[in-house]
């Protein structure tokens, strides 16, 4: 289990954060996403090391931007 | 036929008009809602008059403020 945690922009609100955070759960492995909305600081903790690409590609299906 | 406009504070994003516009869209006569986020303005188009207070209650629902 581990924990990785990506900086998210464009989050405005709690619905932006539930689409986050719904996105990137249904990453294989992903067992918790937790978001901090001021900061756009998004912790994964996963079973498995994580795919960068796999967490951008779903914070862009949310309809935002991984920073970096 | 009949449009009354209000403002609505605090949304910041599609969610939360979506939000508004399923609350405001749940109310007896209403048959149309146009949001336009970046001024708020909540345009609702009914059958009957509207009661505002009506329209407080389902902005309220929706977590947002209706303006005066």
């Amino acid at each position: 289990m581990s924990d990785t945690t990506y900086k998210v922009t464009g989050m405005t609100c709690q619905h932006c954060v539930a689409s986050v955070t719904e996105e990137i759960s249904e990453i294989d492995g992903v067992t918790g996403v937790a978001v901090d909305l001021p900061t756009g600081a998004v912790t994964v903790t996963s079973t498995t090391p994580l795919d960068d690409a796999a967490v951008r590609a779903a914070v862009e299906e949310a309809g935002y931007e991984l920073a970096g």
